[in-house]
């Protein structure tokens, strides 16, 4: 049932005509009774941030991190659309917030889709009210949110953690520009836990942390990712930050997994494991700069277990790094130690590169820093997917 | 004549079997009267650094910049081959200095190749004294080495500056894991200047930072990378500091342009340039980061002028930024200005967009800061000669 899974929380999606094929694009999720609850959310650090990431940052500043609802759109991101694409983003807000009877400042948006483009107002204004009259319990409602924030992913993502005495339940889209931080992506988690909201706010960075900005597809830091969280306390659990922080990671690192998993043309997810370094950071960096190495994605498209260019990889990260000290594995199989190659076993080597997910473990030898970053391959399907958007 | 249109400089180039083609592998740059003279070196700062390179960087040292020779081997990069690597890169200085008559240390060495492969020495033995022997002076000879050191490439490099009292000459290799700093490269310049050694490394070290270090095919920094400069004095010019960079920068510049040119399944080569940034410190990174985007250069790749993938890698350049302030443009087709879609000709846009090189121009609007980082498109080509190494 994904974002209507916990107690309290309706959702919608219909198609209002954003996108031209006719398929849905736009979203709601809400409080049942249409009252704001506990919100939070973490946003692009993009210097660019587009017009809902604006909107919606302000709008929490404004009620101090309390919101009934979250409106999404996708077809068009509204970036790069300057003050009125800003006005747009407030204006469906104010729609949504006149359909459920509370303040405009307690609807947040986020949206998604080509930037630059002027975002179109009259399907949106026939689509609003409607999408705020559609909102119902249940697992059919919330797949229509689901698929109504997808632009390339092929399947709709949704997640739903049982934790000690609450429920989180989220969706997400996302399957190109997606890099830490924070990949390129939308996802709203709802919660009947309860959390003050500055409490939900420290548990869903801690939980982005660790999921979503280890998620890293092609480098790229998009101009609208956006992660919201909404808490509304019905389950009567008041959680520990380990407990709420837990299973807010638990959403987030599933619905991250779905996005490696759905990236455009990749064929294989790659978990990048960095232990050894002389610090989290330093291993984060070296991880990071491994899965988005061109070289190392299309060796692994092809299965082509070449560690040669790891290693270049993990000398050219700017760590800490002794190269007689390294040690290269795909899988359990070591096909380099003490910085050159090592006798392995052919078969099973082949055998680890191949199928939809390979590990690639780096042990630098140094210290006690570890860090995974998960990643794909890159192959035809990425360039044919992204050389023209028409 | 390239490397050996200086005066007082041979060359030669041979197959002796290290690739099993049966392509050329191995060639040689030497002063003409086998004298020592003024040697710099430039080398990758990746930090698990090849044994040609650990043997370059030692014997530069030891003779405080004089070498009488270099000699070059493609098709085994001998990196990733630990203390074994550097005893077969020494060999192979030791086996050029009997047969030139001069010492181990005034021979310089440089590799290419596959990374992580143990360094096949038979071929080198028989190999090595043969490529003494060929030396001589001419543009054949120099032909012979700059194809001698071809990997993927598909071009042999080759420049020739005739400065005021003097010529540099210079061969190259490079068509992948090409980034600052330094580009995935060989080269090799000889001039008949007059110049100190201390003088020679300031003038080189200038000159690649304005040329090599701006060319980004991949990102990737290999293990290998060595820019070697060899000055005989034989013009009996001494020329100045910026006379001397400015003519290695010229070498360089269009050697680096043949890089970006034949770079791997590259169908264009763009030039990013950026202005108005805080600073150039600040319009370098945002150049590279525009230039190394996957999205950007698979947009070049389809020919489609997508300016919202710019904004968005400029707003996460980690560089000062106002997305209120870009302008985008492809050529002199202004595409984006303050931030947002700016009305152009559609079919100018187009024609801008065709042929084999594009200028990608963004102007910060903040300050005096510029930058111009040539790159490549991304599409199917760079996949399918990535893949795989078999």
């Amino acid at each position: 049932m994904s974002v209507t899974a916990a107690d309290g929380f309706v959702a919608s999606g219909i198609a209002c005509g954003i996108k031209a094929s006719g398929d849905p694009d736009l979203a709601l999720v809400a409080t049942a009774d249409g009252r704001p609850v506990a919100a939070a959310g973490v946003f692009t650090q993009n210097r660019a941030p587009a017009a809902p990431v604006q909107v919606s940052r302000a709008h929490l500043a404004a009620t101090g991190g309390h919101a009934a609802a979250v409106v999404l759109s996708s077809g068009n991101a509204n970036a790069a659309t300057g003050p009125e694409g800003v006005a747009n983003a407030q204006r469906m807000c104010a729609v949504v917030a006149v359909g459920l009877g509370v303040s405009a400042a307690e609807v947040l948006v986020c949206q998604t889709g080509l930037i630059g483009v002027p975002l179109p107002m009259p399907p949106l204004e026939t689509g609003l009210p409607a999408l705020v009259s559609a909102r119902e319990d249940g697992p059919a409602a919330a797949e229509r949110a689901a698929r109504a924030i997808m632009t390339t992913d092929t399947v709709p993502k949704q997640t739903v953690v049982e934790a000690q005495g609450f429920t989180v339940g989220g969706m997400a889209k996302g399957a190109a520009m997606l890099a830490p931080d924070m990949a390129t992506m939308l996802a709203v988690l709802t919660t009947d836990a309860a959390a003050a909201p500055d409490e939900l706010f420290r548990a869903l960075r801690d939980a982005v942390a660790g999921t979503f900005n280890l998620l890293s597809v092609d480098g790229s830091t998009s101009t609208n990712d956006t992660v919201i969280a909404l808490a509304n306390g019905r389950s009567g659990t008041v959680p520990s930050h380990d407990e709420l922080t837990g299973a807010l990671a638990e959403a987030c690192g599933e619905l991250a997994a779905m996005m490696a998993s759905d990236a455009e043309g990749a064929t294989k997810v790659v978990s990048v494991v960095v232990t050894g370094a002389a610090s989290d950071a330093d291993a984060r960096g070296a991880a990071r700069r491994v899965a988005e190495s061109l070289l190392v994605k299309t060796s692994l498209n092809g299965e082509d277990p070449y560690w040669g260019r790891v290693v270049s990889e993990l000398g050219s990260a700017g760590v800490a790094f002794d190269p007689d000290l390294v040690e290269v594995s795909y899988g359990d199989v070591v096909v380099c130690s003490g910085g050159v190659a090592a006798r392995h076993d052919e078969k099973a080597l082949r055998a680890r590169m191949q199928g939809p997910s390979i590990e690639l473990r780096c042990d630098l030898g140094l210290g006690p820093g570890r860090a995974t970053v998960l990643g794909t391959d890159l192959g035809y399907g990425y360039i044919e997917e992204n050389r023209t958007t028409s």
